[in-house]
């Protein structure tokens, strides 16, 4: 078990707190990394994140009320304004000192609010996942789409750079044999671990099939970039064969993206954040049905392993790895590398934050 | 967090177990300051409290039967005599020395049945709460009511001795904004806390408005007393401005009470227990339902605020307080005192068993 | 509590897994002595028990498929063989080293699969009780029944071995207030132990009275078998007063028998596997009805009371013994042994596995 599922987790670090359309004048909850967040928006529609709790006798923010860009709680009525000062306690001249709760810096992109749990001084834009197609009108975004799933993060952060599992969990929609016959070329960055797989001349699996209208053979290619600590883009090329992945510009022509982003909410559950962007028949209504109703339904399909994985993961047992395992085995070396030079400057070192306690993938294969 | 959060009681004190109507000739199980209860009747009535545990094979007594004024285990037949002695165990000709359980006192007064949970010889009915007006005939009370509430019985005191919250938790029925305009005096006796606010001619709550009807401002008093670990009295006086709280002897003409005695069932749940009492209209069924149906929702709206409260006080934060907490802090000093002072005179007496280990509010107000 | 109630149990010994209806070519999902074990049937119809995990990511094997006499994990296809020996790794050339689950030895005997969850070098056929009848067709066998019953399995062999508690919890059916008139023997063999009860010239309970059509006084015996850690036979023998309870050979005319296998699931639960057996009216639906829905009735009877015993025992309190618990006792005693002698072997002894650590019913009695 790492040391993440052990409820250690990245705090300078971004997470998807919510949708961007969940969040409104009403005070919203939602627990990140194991603490409880309000949200609400200001009267301009700014979003605000602050502790889920008064300073006073601990009442749930979010049971409160939104006055203005203030939040007030619901019990005694102090009155925050949206960095978390008490700027008011009805009955006394001025708030005792001291009387503040927590704010956390928000940014808005994408369709999602991702909120920054560490220290705020070290909140920094270009530690976002460079999501731009989300936004792009020569792309089509579906619905954002959260699923919570008891299970810790990495499990999915696993589950998303494997892309071997299709054969199995997903046989009948985006998965078939041909997967494992293709070796995956994997690709380390400072922050970024990528794994491209080519699987040439081979049948397409029904859901692609269905959404290309392929009479024969394809030529696919699988690319998942992952950015710690929950970030992955899983890029999906699927074309007649021999007809060239490469556009004229020599670049690869994506026809379709999953954005995944699932949030810890406590070592042993996730906030499952995810939607599609495809980048042709942007207006075909068969084809989102195929990407967004379709693809939803693969996702679904990884809950039930997700969720039985952890249950084991309670045995506390050594296991083995396999090839396949290279890519999402450079991913949590990654983040166990955060957690740990950020434990190293709090001075919290643990002993032994990396990932899974065993061999790895080049020595057992 | 308090010592009695984290589940140290004080034992030596009599604490509501029932309402009379719950116990009768059928063995009844409750719980109480973490401990199973079983209660019944003798024959003449008499109720009677006893471990519910078979001290054989620790079957809850209250899945037996009452016999006479015994109690027979379902399991093998030992049969107790009201006095938790073991008195008879079919196949053999005596019971086997030590065959007992614990029997605790018990005084049935204003419609409940109250425990003494600690060392019997210490069982004093002076220390029960004097609250006569609840069975007298120029009263008139509600029906017993109980609700179990998912937080600890301290968070209940609080909330009865800080009416300011009724300016926002009861604001549509007990509460406006003008309690916070006026100041509240707080008394402290031996084994008594009291705190009294007065709000001059100003306009009435909506509940009082309905039940005296009321065409302008009213003058108004809260008086709130409470009696160490879980006794709390609230007043309440709402008269037309001007006529006058006092009556021609001086006294204030209370108009209508509430009794609230919330026990501990476990560090983190209460049965909550308390009535209504008033002193005018006794005839009037449109007070009834005032008095009765309105209050009973008024202490309903806690429920939510109590539990969401406990919730987060698993996240041991530290808290400030205001000044409105003057009357429930020096309730808690009370307690804490006497849970120390018990746990003194057994030998266990714990470092820091006081309140909130923060500001006062003298301090920070 | 005795040291299997804190979960240490005896390895080195069968436990029923299932009924053999229960297991088929679907994997099938069952926890034992704490421990997750997959089941399914070889081609050929044999049996075989794995580690329901995954050596790879931990998903439990029984989320994957059959095929021929081999389980395929589904989520990346590992393939093992019913030696739970890792024989295929989609994508690439061999297994990793230590690629294996363990496989637990089995018997499929008297209408149950059992397993065995210690060392398989020492897994014994002989060390099975030898319940002949339930496979013989001179007696009649029931279906087999499983209840999953929320507590210790010691619980259910202390309820099987005491039959004193049939005139109190099932006064209704097969229990009256003759059975502690007459003493009980106790026997200890090394790996047995027996207690008989002869009950001569009593009125019959009503099951027995229904089922044998009796206008007077009967003759009963109850005689009761105990193999640890968790076999015991229930014989119950009851003839019209006075016409002999054996038969020419001086045999006993055992009417009737109920076989009880309470496999551990967990500390605090049990899989309570069962089933009847009669010698007599083998063709008489009339019997089938009081012997096979009476009884399960009757078992029903005790669930109740064998989880509420489970929860007061979290009270870690001490018991008394009573004179009918001689028999209980000797079989915990028994249990308790072999686990020290398990514990001694592997070097891990606590420091007393015994039973209740509480007098004895001969120093009681």
């Amino acid at each position: 078990m790492s040391t993440s599922e052990k409820g250690v987790f990245l705090n300078n670090s971004w997470y998807v707190a919510a949708s961007e359309h969940e969040i409104g004048r009403t005070p919203f909850a939602r627990k990140v990394l194991n603490r409880p967040v309000v949200l609400y928006r200001c009267e301009d529609g700014t979003p605000v994140a602050l502790e889920d709790r008064c300073c006073h006798r601990q009442l749930p923010l979010s049971m409160g009320e939104v006055a203005g860009d203030d939040l007030i709680c619901g019990y005694h009525g102090l009155r925050y304004n949206s960095s978390g000062l008490c700027i008011g306690v009805p009955g006394q001249s001025a708030p005792p000192p001291g009387a503040r709760v927590r704010s956390y810096p928000l940014l808005e992109r994408f369709g999602w609010i991702f909120i920054w749990m560490g220290d705020p001084e070290r909140a920094d834009e270009r530690l976002l996942p460079n999501w731009w197609w989300a936004a792009h009108p020569e792309w089509k975004r579906s619905d954002m789409h959260l699923i919570d799933v008891a299970c810790n993060y990495q499990l999915i952060n696993d589950n998303l750079l494997d892309v071997t599992h299709l054969s199995f969990v997903h046989k009948g929609s985006i998965g078939n044999a041909a997967i494992v016959d293709f070796a995956a070329e994997i690709e380390r960055e400072d922050r970024m671990v990528r794994m491209t797989r080519w699987i040439m001349g081979r049948p397409p699996p029904p859901m692609y099939k269905a959404a290309g209208r392929f009479a024969g053979n394809v030529d696919r290619a699988q690319i998942v970039e992952f950015v710690p600590p929950c970030f992955t883009v899983n890029y999906a090329i699927c074309k007649e064969a021999g007809s060239g992945l490469n556009d004229d510009d020599g670049r690869i022509r994506i026809d379709h993206m999953s954005l995944s982003a699932p949030t810890p909410e406590t070592p042993s559950t996730s906030h499952y954040f995810f939607t599609f962007v495809r980048g042709y028949g942007l207006d075909d209504p068969a084809l989102d049905h195929i990407f967004e109703d379709g693809f939803l339904d693969v996702f679904r399909e990884d809950v039930a392993v997700l969720e039985a994985q952890q249950r084991n993961y309670d045995l506390d047992v050594e296991q083995v790895n396999i090839a396949v395992d290279a890519a999402p085995m450079a991913a949590r070396r990654l983040v166990g590398e955060l957690i740990t030079a950020e434990a190293i400057s709090a001075g919290t070192a643990a002993s032994n934050p990396s990932t899974f306690p065993v061999r790895t993938p080049t020595e057992s294969a």
